[in-house]
């Protein structure tokens, strides 16, 4: 079965319509998907920014926020900015990466829903641990597992590997083969090629 | 008949595939096109920009080239980076900006197959001569037409319209109700949406 991964970041706007399009769309081509949560702040302070792309490029922001409006329009998904933006993102990975499998899509895409469609505060550790309850996880294990020394650590290890791979934004498909794709509007692409490459091999 | 502007810069990337694929995109929903060339030099300079972005960010720029290898291996057209990059696309655009209708849309998709299917440089005089001559313009005289107080003036006008109305790159669909979009890959979307609200108009 082919593969692939998507690597989303929960401050990231796109990582919003991507990770609520992904599932459907890798089942529909018969590929196995990898949710790997990242941090971009690295990557960004790699290119000397201190904040979101967004907000040091006001115009960019403007176009920004009125192109997700149109995207969740059309998807018929909820969008509301939350604030401050970017929402501080930490503890939502270190929980979503000390979580496996379905699991850990399924909660990623509650953090979304809540921060983007509810404009909800995801760094609250209170928000957390709602939608962990609702997710059917205990939040006392969840919270605990997610600030081991260990899951600290894969975390930052996560995020180096994102760079080494060449990811300069979120969301990305990165395919088996390491072909990196970047954007909500290259998810396709990226799944297509995943499936292509795999059907190709022997 | 709905219509939208095609909004380019002869020294964009991914302005080039955008050229060779709009107009039929555009005649499929029965848009009416307007064909704007224009400078991303002030509207870079504005967010303190002196290079391109892809230059400035050089994983940004790795990545994009390899982005722009796949859309051009999708559309079977071909690619060559032109060097230095980007190109000065002063000239060009003041050529082009002459130009009206199918002339210019003609002589811009020539443009852009000889600067990133060819890597020519076309900041050279004799290159976009040749090119004229090709589109059965006479260079002397589109030259002259070109680089008229008038023409000159008229350039800076559509520089200082785009980033009034919000164009942030390179290229771009405006509709006629002003919603931009940005992108290769959002010339679709624009199209449609240009097509769509112009269907509900009286």
């Amino acid at each position: 079965m082919p593969s692939a991964e998507f690597w989303y970041e929960f401050a990231s706007t796109y990582s919003y319509p991507a990770a609520l399009r992904v599932a459907a769309l890798a089942e529909a081509r018969g590929v196995s998907l990898v949710w790997r949560p990242f941090l971009l702040g690295p990557i960004f302070a790699a290119q000397g920014w201190r904040d979101s792309p967004f907000n040091l490029y006001p115009a960019k922001g403007r176009y920004m926020w009125r192109d997700l409006e149109r995207t969740c329009a059309a998807m018929g998904v909820p969008l509301k900015r939350p604030n401050p933006f970017p929402q501080p993102s930490l503890l939502a990975a270190r929980v979503a990466l000390a979580l496996e499998g379905d699991q850990r899509a399924h909660f990623s895409r509650r953090v979304f829903a809540a921060e983007f469609g509810e404009g909800m505060a995801i760094g609250d550790r209170a928000t957390l641990g709602a939608l962990l309850t609702d997710c059917g996880i205990d939040p006392a294990a969840g919270f605990e597992r997610a600030e081991s020394d260990a899951n600290k650590a894969r975390l930052k290890a996560e995020c180096a590997r994102a760079a080494e791979i060449g990811i300069i934004g979120a969301p990305s498909i990165v395919a088996h083969d390491g072909e990196v794709f970047w954007g909500n509007d290259r998810l396709e692409q990226g799944l297509d090629w995943a499936a292509a490459r795999a059907a190709k091999s022997p």
